[in-house]
C-alpha cells in the first residue's frame, strides 16, 4: 500500500524510523509516496520516497534538500497533494487545533472522499469531528484509525473499540497526559508548581507556554474522544466541565500526602441514569489503594469500568515518538486486506 | 452458530446466563445444542437447547433434571457427543488437569478434527499441547480461542496475541493467580501464612487442598500459556523453575515491608541472548513503586516489556464466573464469519 504522510515533526519521522527497523527485520513495507509539511516543503513522487534521504533532508530544516529525481513533485501543498496522491492510506500528524480542528479536518475529509483510508495522530478530527468522519469512512467503505490520539501506542483505544466489544463500558477514568502527570509527580517529591513546571520544561515535556497541558484542555481533547469513540457520545468542548493544576500549591499536596492521598489530574466520563455522559476534567485526590494513585512520572493510564469484567486498568506510556509511531503501525497493520 | 459446551461447572453456567443477558438485550445469540459433564449427565439436541432450563436443571444437581423432548439425546459420554454433535463450535471446560491434559486434550483434538472452532477455559490443553494443537487448528482453518486461560476476561491474551502484533514482546511478568496475592496481601495487614490461607478457604478462593495455588501450579500453567503462544515458545512444566508461598512467614513479609517492598508471587519469562525463554515462578520482594506492587486482594495484573512501547501493564479480573464467561463471548465473537 501506498501512505501519504501530512505533517513530519517527532512523529511522522519516528514513523520512518520504525518503517526502516521493519524493514531491516524483513518486513515488506508499505511506499510513503508523499510527505506534506507546512513550512518545510513537501514532496511526492508515484513510486516511492527514499526513506534515509526523507530523514536526512529533514534534519537540514526543509525537505528542499532531499535529492532530485525524474518525476518528483516538490511544494504542493496539503490539500493539491491529497488530489493528485496515488495512495491508499493517508496519515494525519500536523499540530492538534482544538478550536476547529483545521486544516486536519479538511485533510481527513478530503482523504477519505478520495477514497484513502484514514490513520491520524492529530487529536483534533477525532475530538472534534468523529461523528461525520465516522460516517464518511462507512460510506466510503474504509478504515478509521486513530490509536495515536490517546495514550500514544499504548492500546486504550484498541481495546475499548474492539477487545471490549461484546461487554458495555459502563465509565471510563485515566490520567491521560504526562507533563501535569509529572509536575504532580515532581511536587510530591517537595517542589513547587512553579519548580516542578520549569522542570518538566527543562526536560521537553512541558512547552514554552504551557496552558494546554495544565490548563486541562490536551486531557479534554482525549476525553472528548473517549467519550465520542467508545460510549457513544456526540459531546463537544463545551460539554467537559474542565479545571487544571495550575492552582494546586505544595501546602495542597503535602495536605493529601499526610491523608495517604495524592493529587493526579483525570479525565473522565460517566453515564448518568438518563444515559447521558457526563465528561470531566480536574485534579482529584485519589487514596493510594487507588490503582491510577500509583501511577507516576510522564506514564499514563486508564480504567475502563464495564458490565462483565469489572474494571480493567491499562498503563502505559502516554507520549513518545517512537509509541506514537507504533500507534500508527498497529492501525496500519488493522486495516482489512482485500 | 451451534455450540457445544464440554463441562457445565460455575463457568459454563456463567457463559448460560451471559447468553440470557444478551439475548435479553436483543443480540442475536448462538444455539447450545449439547452439554456434557463427567458425573452430572449430558444432554444433546440437534435443533438446540432451552437455555433456562438447562440452568434450572444443572441447579438440582443432575442434567437429567431437563425435560423430556422429542430428539433429545441424554447421557452421551463427551466423545460420543463430540462425534456426533453438529456444531460449530467447541467450548471446552472441564477441570484443568497439568499432569497430562486429558481428556481435554483429546476433546480439543477430535473437535478440530471434526471442523468445530475451538475456544477453551481449560488452561490444560494450552499450557501442555498449545503447538500441536494450533497446527491442527490452522490445518482445519478454524478458530483457537483461549482468552479464558490467563486472567479470565481481562484481554492479556487478546492484547499479547494481536493488539502488538506489530511489536516484538521481550518479557512478560505477573501476578497470575488471585489466591496467593489475596494470602500475601492478608499478610501485609499482620496475619499469618496460616491464618490467611484459611480466610481465603472461608471465602471460596482457596480450595480444601491449597496445594495448586499455593506452590504455584496454577501460575505454571499460566506462564506456559504466555511463553508459548505469545513469545514463541516450545516450554513444558519441567522447564519453568518453581516455588510457592507456603514458606513465606509474617516475619518475612514485615522485614519487607519496613524496606517499603512487598512480597508477590510472580510468573516471569524473558529470553535469554540466545533466544531461549526463561521461565520461572516465585515470590518476588517489589518496591512499591512498581505497579504489580499495588496490585491487592484477587486481582491480576500482567507487565509486557515491548521494544517499541515500552512497558504496559494491564490490571483486572483474574477469576470469576462472569469474567470467564465473558473471554468465552470475546473469543466467539473473534471467531471469523464467512
Amino acid at each position: 500500500m501506498n501512505i501519504l504522510l501530512m505533517g513530519f515533526g517527532i512523529v511522522g519521522q519516528s514513523f520512518i524510523e520504525l518503517l526502516l527497523q521493519k524493514q531491516s527485520e524483513g518486513f515488506a513495507i508499505p511506499r510513503i509516496v508523499g510527505v506534506s509539511t507546512l513550512r518545510r516543503g513537501s514532496l511526492y513522487h508515484a513510486t516511492g520516497l527514499d526513506l534515509a534521504e526523507l530523514r536526512r533532508a529533514i534534519l537540514t530544516g526543509h525537505l528542499d534538500a532531499y535529492p532530485e529525481e525524474a518525476g518528483l513533485k516538490r511544494d504542493l501543498n496539503g490539500m493539491a497533494l491529497i488530489e493528485v496522491a496515488q495512495a491508499q492510506v493517508f496519515i494525519e500528524s500536523t499540530y492538534t487545533n482544538l478550536r476547529d480542528g483545521q486544516p486536519a479536518i479538511d485533510y481527513c475529509r478530503a482523504a477519505l472522499e478520495r477514497g484513502m483510508h484514514l490513520i491520524t495522530a492529530n487529536k483534533g478530527p477525532i475530538a472534534l469531528a468523529y461523528p461525520a468522519l465516522r460516517t464518511l469512512a462507512e460510506q466510503k467503505n474504509r478504515y478509521l484509525g486513530f490509536e495515536a490520539t490517546v495514550m500514544s501506542g499504548t492500546p486504550a483505544i484498541e481495546i475499548g473499540l474492539n477487545t471490549f466489544r461484546g461487554a458495555h463500558i459502563t465509565a471510563i477514568r485515566g490520567i491521560f497526559n504526562g507533563t501535569t502527570n509529572y509536575i504532580l509527580t515532581q511536587m510530591e517529591s517537595g517542589l513547587s508548581y512553579t519548580e516542578a513546571l520549569r522542570a518538566a520544561q527543562e526536560l521537553g515535556y512541558a512547552e514554552a507556554d504551557p496552558t494546554a497541558d495544565v490548563e486541562g484542555w490536551d486531557t479534554l481533547s482525549k476525553v472528548l474522544i473517549l467519550a465520542n469513540t467508545l460510549m457513544g457520545g456526540n459531546l463537544t468542548v463545551a460539554d467537559v466541565a474542565r479545571r487544571g493544576i495550575s492552582h494546586i500549591t505544595g501546602q495542597d499536596v503535602d495536605e493529601e500526602r499526610a491523608n495517604n492521598r495524592r493529587w493526579k489530574l483525570l479525565g473522565s466520563i460517566e453515564r448518568a441514569e438518563d444515559g447521558q455522559l457526563i465528561a470531566r476534567v480536574e485534579p482529584q485526590r485519589l487514596s493510594l489503594e487507588d490503582p491510577l494513585a500509583m501511577v507516576s512520572g510522564i506514564t499514563n493510564a486508564i480504567s475502563y469500568s464495564t458490565d462483565l469484567l469489572g474494571d480493567v486498568t491499562l498503563i502505559g506510556a502516554g507520549a513518545g515518538g517512537m509509541a506514537t509511531a507504533f500507534a500508527l503501525w498497529a492501525d496500519y497493520l488493522r486495516i482489512p486486506r482485500p
